[in-house]
């Protein structure tokens, strides 16, 4: 196990296997050192986490809806790094999509969920450029959905 | 006729003109191989496609329309290309916005539209990333608008 | 003072320190020459331009919203070319945000603050690729967030 899984395997996190996407489209795709990966939902093991904050979800359940999206992003990146996490250089960009009410404004703590999950678990390499907006909805009705952006090696 | 295109008038497409920017920017940018298209709003011949998805329009005509606007986008990447299209290596990531309500939880279903129909013209090179959430409006009230990262020589 | 920051200072321009962000991530990232910052918002000075576009803003303040955005982010561009903006080579690529109704549809006219501003002061290397979407809601309220991709040396 490298060293990235070791720390998250201390953090008590077991990456799942890669989700499939939910349509006609791939995972991820590679040019170069950089690795697009889609849009990720918060499912872990068959739990989708679904809400809009503002209205029936807190900002702290959204935090952790973050996560979920983050740890299948981590997902994503082993399995195009054909199973060694340690390949991976760098978080580069992260974009959050919060799914809120039009008056709701704390999307940065909710995608923190996010960022100080990677930040905890990658260190140096878990330092991201982000965006964090509200989407009017979100793919069957889950509470966060997040895309990044990687560097591999 | 380079092969994709032979391919897309096989399916009874011809690509348009390359549309111009609606405002002051350009189509797109390339950065070494990597080519950024500018968010692409569906809109064939003279008709732009408007509606909001969960009030007026159907998933099956949001998905129109998300072909109408991955058709815009290789016409973008033709023009990008100087007219020959076979310079395009790969689809590497598409970001599709969709107009909808606050509860409409149908996004991947409508963007299949554009992912569906770049599989099927472009076979392994149209195999790409994506993201699909709401916007909870897009310009001029059209339908859909979807972005493009694209791999090309 | 370097070629781009004389023509802002014509035009009466002063980039502000790079803002900290928000949250737990960073201000940008560099892979090879492409530089990825993070969603901007429109802060000059200590105020926050909040407002939603389509309620309580007009297209015109959204567009000076826009503008404070694209200030900001040539302020982290000069941040993360060590205080030498004549190191950017080229503005790649906007996503601009816009915090408004769901019936809005003037998202072109509120990002071209941004695109114009961006236009008159760099010149050529102003000419970027963009998306101009609606969110159902930003960060504090505020009107407009912009991210950017940057080519630099």
């Amino acid at each position: 196990m490298g060293q990235f899984e070791t720390k998250l395997s201390e953090m008590g996190i077991t990456l799942p296997e890669a989700p499939m996407p939910a349509a006609n489209y791939v995972p991820s795709v590679r040019v170069g050192n950089t690795l697009f990966v889609s849009g990720q939902l918060p499912k872990l093991g068959e739990t989708l986490m679904v809400g809009k904050l503002g209205a029936d979800m807190e900002t702290a359940q959204g935090a952790e809806a973050a996560k979920a999206c983050a740890i299948n992003l981590l997902a994503q990146v082993k399995a195009a790094c054909d199973g060694d996490l340690d390949r991976l250089v760098r978080v580069v960009k992260l974009t959050g999509f919060v799914n809120s009410t039009a008056d709701y404004g704390e999307q940065p703590a909710v995608i923190n969920g996010a960022s100080d999950f990677l930040g905890e678990a990658l260190g140096d390499a878990g330092k991201h450029s982000r965006s964090a907006v509200s989407a009017a909805a979100l793919p069957f009705g889950v509470a966060v959905e997040i895309e990044g952006i990687f560097e591999i090696t």
